[in-house]
Formats: structure tokens, C-alpha cells, sequence
């Protein structure tokens, strides 16, 4: 017989949790250690305090709801963040916290026999106001005191002032930290942020890798020259070589990609940027993601050669800088499994799938067996105020999550 | 026996010219009405004195040097601009101006037998500080007492304010205004601006036509989604109808075009405009030029067609706004083949060719048979300090111009 959560009663805390940062134009303005956010967090204290669960907050301000806690008998952890970016939806981040907390609250109050302590953690700052991760970096031993002091959101307040704001020691971060051997598992629910389950008519995902990616600045030099006196044949367009490498961009993954792989221009500077001159250059960026470390390299290779044909074809110089690269993360194999039969035990067939955003789960899985479950978002909009889940998928990923912590923490595992 | 300028004396009044005005960076600074343009023209009237023209400056502030005047005998007509865009060469514009003071002081020394009277003119603004042309519009009875109020500079002085610091009265523009009887011929001599005669090795060109075009701002609208988790064939993505439409512009003007046909994107913007969003919107610009309005015409057609193609197989939305159409203009048949027999007994093979850019004589050629010599501009350089001529080809092209503007005025025509 499987486990149930209350969705009703989680309803009220999402609702409750909505209303905290709301703006007037709707959106939700929960920044990492705003006003917003540390009502917010002073919300969900209580919130744990009255579901009779213990209250610990460590060093890097994650805070932590515990039951049957021992710190010598590894943890099954689930998870997500409470902060958001500015304008915000009501779901990203928070869902997943407040799911975790229904999913506590139903074991202690049916007083369910476990043989692991059980958590569930708010993670500081994952949307990036001061970098993004944060607190699951922390608590992953990911941070160094430099990358604490340097830490510096838009305005030039530091992670360390904002702390400080709020009687934090950001040093005290460096505490946070778990030994791998004190996690028996980690799972993160989350909405998809993506387009997928709902497109599919499906209530859950379970996610068996966080996409990594690389990013690059790449510019295309031609020569300026009069848009009414120089003829075609005499022409080096940069923007030319840009649409021909975008109209690329499909070839390249079909040939050398998974289904997986996406790939996107999202910002283009023309110059000199005027209607009446053939552009001398063109400045873009370049982010291809995939699962696959061995894909991404090779989608490397393929995109340079396509630049550099073109380039070399249209007489264009050719410049590239690597912005970033990230690596892709595999969740454990048997979690996956796991979840998969928790949720055809569901009468819930679930898509396993990638996700192609970054989480919490991607910290996580440095110091343990880690595995996501994903509710659908509505038309795939995230980070904005459109951002909806339907309350029935909501009560299918929650029960999904709950089935399979206790699975894991339970005594019949 | 053809007549033959004093290439020496050229060269020191062009030298002369380029020096005033001249900035640190080399560039010129002559806008219209500036003080360098003010000494610009102090200048050339005083050359204009020197050389025994009769100096006349009409209510646009155009300058008129003139020989052998007779209000009642239609007059040969050559000149162009002294006034340059920020940061310009020294020959846009001053080159006519300077070697139509040449030819008439040549034919003047000379005491050569005049049937018409002639002139040279400096005409006031052409480049566009208040909106360009201004001095040939006025001739050519274009401007209205409203066209003249309205006229305004990048920083919001009127073209009224200006012309006042100076001593003008901008009303007297409106009777600037020259009878087409008044004109026999115009004639103007330019730098060509673009690369094809550098490239082909020629030192003149005769123009047939001065291209027309029409100026359309372009949106492509799709839907921004994320650049992690939105798969490829979910995307609406804006850029890539951009890229395809890019790329079909060299096929629409090989199937709908002319040889003198181009066409440009040259400016463009992305919405968002993120590194990590799939782009939504894109915005741009889109200039197609042609010496044929049938021509303009039928690519008008065939460009919408194309946008709209590719906006309806993309699931884009698609806007566009014409902002600019401006009518070709032809050349007079007649003044082209004399120009082109005159070159030809000067042992110099000219190309008939188009321009594809504006100049004094679309204006001109509304109220009198006009033409004009080219010759190269050294990479097709201009507006820029790049801008260069050989003095060789100048030569050239001043003779052309010299024996075609004697052709017209003098005794044996």
C-alpha cells in the first residue's frame, strides 16, 4: 500500500509561500538574503518547528528539517531552494523544499519505523545572486575562503555584507560541509523548466543526467563597407557567415549529437550596426548542452570546424573565447531504477529524461548517490510569473518522491 | 587637340582644403554650418575671387563661381560639396567642387570662346547634418517653409539656428530655386565610394544611373524559450528565420535582380538577447538598392515573399515597416555617351556604371539633363581617413570632366 501525501495541505504551504516577496506585477522577488528571503526562511523554521521536526541551520544559512536524526547513520536528503530570481515564478526551487517538507511530515506523523535519519534542506542562494549554489557548493565542500570573499552580486554588495546583514558568518559556510559517507541518498524534486512532460501529456520525469555545456564568444571579421557601393561579389558580410554557421547548427547535431543535444545563438552585436553598411563584424555567443561528456567533445570539434570552413570560405577572421564549460552530471543508475518502479507502482508512467537546466542535484551528486524527479511546467515557462504546475501532476511527483525516500530510509529497504 | 587641368594646382588646393577642418584623428570635421565648414567656404570663395570667377552665394548658402554669366542664356553647371560627415577623407565632395574650380579657371586662363555661361557650385549640406542635400534641394526647388523648419542636427540645433549664427536667413533657401530653362547641363564629379573601379583598374567611370532603394525595419517573432531545456524541434526561434532569410538573399537577387543589385542587413537586434535564452524576437534592418524602379519593384515582391515563407514554415510571426523608399534616378543618355566619347579620345576606357550611392546630382537631375564622372576610390574606402585616390586618376577624370563640361558650353558645340 503505498504512501499519500496531503496535497491540500501542501497546497496551503505553496500558496503561503506565494504571497512572501510577491511584487505588483506579480512576479515573486525572493533574492538570496533580500527582506523577501529571510521572511521566507523564518516562514519555513516554523513551518519545520510545526511539523515537529528539528531545526538546524549551518554555516552557509542552508537550513535543514530532521527526523530521527544521528549523525552516524547516513542521511537520505532531499531538497531544493527557496530563494528565486527576480520576477519570479511561484514553483522553481520552492516546490521541491515544500515537497520535502510534506513528505517528513507524512512519515513522522504515521510514525513509519526507519533505519536512516531523514532531511529535508533549504539550499542558500541557487539562483545565482552571489553566483548561484551556494549552499549546496558549501555543504558539497565545493567553496574556498576566496571564493567566498570574491562572491559579489550585481549591485557590488558581497556575499560576505549580506551575511553579515543578517548575523551570518559567511567563513562559517566552510562548515557546511557533509562527508560522502554521511549521505545514504539525495533527491531533488523539481518542476521541468522545459517543455517536455507537458508536450507529452506526462506527469513525472525522472532525470538520469543534468546536462553540461560549453560557451562561447565567437566573432566573425569581414569588412565594413558602403551597403550601396560595394557589389555582392565584393562583399566580406560577417553577418553572412553568421547565418550560414546558424543554418548549421541542426546538420552539425544530427551528425555529431544525441536527441539530447541543443545548441543556441541567444545574442548577436552587429558592427558598426548601421543599415547602410555591410557589417564588418559580427560578435555572438555559442552554448551547446548536452548529457554526454564524449558528445560535447565532439560537438566541439564539429561546431570549430563549421566556423572555420565558413571563415575560410567568405575570406572572414575568425575568433573564439571560451566562456564556460560545465561539466554534465550522471545521477546514480539505481536510483533511477528505483524511482522508475515507484512510479509505475503509481499507476504513473514516467519519461526518464535529461535536465538541461542546472539544480542543486548537480552539487550533490559530488558526495552522493543523487536522482531528480520533475513535474511538468506548464508550456515549459520557467523564471517568470507564467509559471504553472497543475495540482494533480504536483500530488504525483510529491507521492513519487515520497514512496521513494522512504524506500530508502524505511525499514523494509 | 584636347584641354588638359593643371594637376599641380589641384593638388594644392586639395591639400589646402584637407587641412581645414582636420582633427587629431586625422578625420575631417566639416558639418554643415560648423566653424571648419565656415572656413571651408571662406576659403573656396577666396580661391574663387583669385581665380577672376564672379562669387555669388545664393539664399541656401550654396556658392556659386561663375564665368561669363548671362541670366538669360541657359549655363553648364558642374560642382558638389564641401561639407563632410564626422571623421571623413578629403575627397568626398571636395574633389567636385575643386576640380570644377579648376576647369572653369583653365577654360577662363584660356580666354576660351563660351556659347553658355558656366558655373561651379558648392552645394550647402549634402552629407546630412540637417537632413542632407539641403543646397541641391534647394535648387532643384524642393524644400517648403515647413521642410525647412523641421530641419534638425543629432543634438536639436535647427538648421533655421545654425544658418542664423552665421548670418543667414534659412527662409531665403526657398529662393535658391533655379528654372529648368536656366540649365543647359550638370555635370558632377565624384569619388566613387565603392570598389569596383580600383578593382577593375580603371580611372573613370561614367555614371548611368544613381540607384534607388527601399529600407524596410524587419521583426521575426517566435517564442523565447530556455536554451537548456526547451529540445530543438520545441524552439520558435527567431535568429534562425533570420539566418535562413540571410541566407536566400543572394538567390532572390539572382532570380529577381539585376547585376547593380544589393542588398544588406546591417543592423540587427535579438530579444533577449541572453547567451541562455532561445532568442524570441528579432529585430532588423533590410536595404535593397537598384537602378530600375521595375527592378526595385519586382525584389520587393519577391523579399516579401520569402520573409513570409519562411515566417510560416518557422511558426514565427512576422512584422515589417518600409522605413524609406527613395526613386533611382537616370542619368541623360545623351551627356553619358558624350562623356564617354570624351574619355575615349583622352586614351582612357571608362566604365558606364551605376551609382549606389546618393549625391547633389539626384537632385539636379529633377530640373536638368545630368550625369557624372567617377573615379576610384582606392578599396572602395570613403567616409573614413582611409579615403584615397591616385593623383593620376584624378588627372584623369578632371580632363573627362574639363573637355565634357567645354563640349557643352563652348563655341564648337
Amino acid at each position: 500500500m503505498p504512501l499519500s501525501i496531503n496535497i491540500s495541505r501542501l497546497q496551503q504551504d505553496i500558496e503561503a509561500l506565494a504571497a512572501i516577496g510577491r511584487q505588483a506585477d506579480h512576479g515573486l522577488y525572493r533574492m538570496a538574503f533580500t527582506d523577501a528571503d529571510m521572511e521566507g526562511r523564518d516562514w519555513f523554521k516554523q513551518r519545520l518547528e510545526d511539523a515537529g521536526l528539528e531545526v538546524y541551520e549551518d554555516g552557509a544559512a542552508n537550513i535543514h528539517g530532521r527526523l530521527n536524526w544521528d549523525d552516524n547513520i547516513p542521511a537520505v536528503i532531499t531538497g531544493s531552494h527557496l530563494d528565486t530570481v527576480p520576477g519570479a515564478g511561484h514553483l522553481d526551487g520552492a516546490l521541491g523544499v515544500l515537497v520535502g517538507l510534506e513528505c517528513l511530515r507524512c512519515i513522522k506523523e504515521q510514525n513509519l519505523p526507519l533505519r536512516h535519519p531523514m532531511e529535508v534542506i533549504s539550499f542558500t542562494d541557487e539562483e545565482g545572486r552571489f553566483g548561484g549554489m551556494v549552499g549546496s557548493q558549501s555543504i558539497a565542500g565545493l567553496l574556498s575562503p576566496e571564493s567566498i570573499h570574491q562572491a559579489v552580486d550585481l549591485e557590488g554588495v558581497t556575499l560576505v555584507e549580506a551575511m553579515q546583514e543578517h548575523g551570518y558568518d559567511a567563513m562559517h559556510a566552510l562548515h557546511a560541509r557533509y562527508r560522502p559517507e554521511s549521505i545514504h541518498a539525495f533527491l531533488e524534486l523539481h518542476i521541468e523548466q522545459g517543455p517536455i512532460l507537458d508536450q507529452m501529456g506526462l506527469s513525472v520525469g525522472i532525470v538520469d543526467a543534468i546536462a553540461g555545456l560549453f560557451k562561447w564568444e565567437v566573432s566573425l571579421i569581414g569588412t565594413p563597407n558602403h551597403a550601396g557601393t560595394t557589389p555582392m561579389h565584393m562583399r566580406n558580410d560577417a553577418l553572412q557567415g553568421l547565418a550560414e554557421f546558424a543554418g548549421q547548427i541542426q546538420r552539425v547535431l544530427e551528425e555529431n549529437g544525441s536527441a539530447r543535444s541543443v545548441a543556441t545563438i541567444g545574442k548577436v552585436e552587429l558592427k558598426p550596426g548601421a543599415a547602410n553598411v555591410v557589417p564588418g563584424r559580427v560578435d555572438f555567443s555559442f552554448e551547446v548542452r548536452d548529457t554526454e561528456e564524449r558528445i560535447l567533445g565532439e560537438l566541439q570539434d564539429a561546431f570549430r570546424k563549421a566556423l572555420s570552413a565558413i571563415a575560410r570560405r567568405r575570406n572572414l577572421m575568425f575568433e573564439f573565447k571560451v566562456l564556460s564549460e560545465i561539466e554534465s552530471v550522471r545521477c546514480d543508475l539505481g536510483l533511477v531504477q528505483d524511482l522508475e518502479e515507484t512510479a509505475r507502482q503509481l499507476k504513473c508512467e514516467p519519461l526518464i529524461m535529461a535536465s538541461g537546466a542546472a539544480h542543486d542535484t548537480q552539487m550533490m551528486a559530488k558526495i552522493a548517490r543523487a536522482a531528480m524527479v520533475f513535474v511538468p511546467s506548464k508550456a515549459g515557462r520557467s523564471h517568470s510569473v507564467a509559471e504553472w504546475t497543475e495540482l494533480v501532476d504536483i500530488e504525483r511527483g510529491a507521492n513519487v518522491l515520497l514512496n521513494g525516500l522512504y524506500k530508502l530510509a524505511g525499514e523494509q529497504h
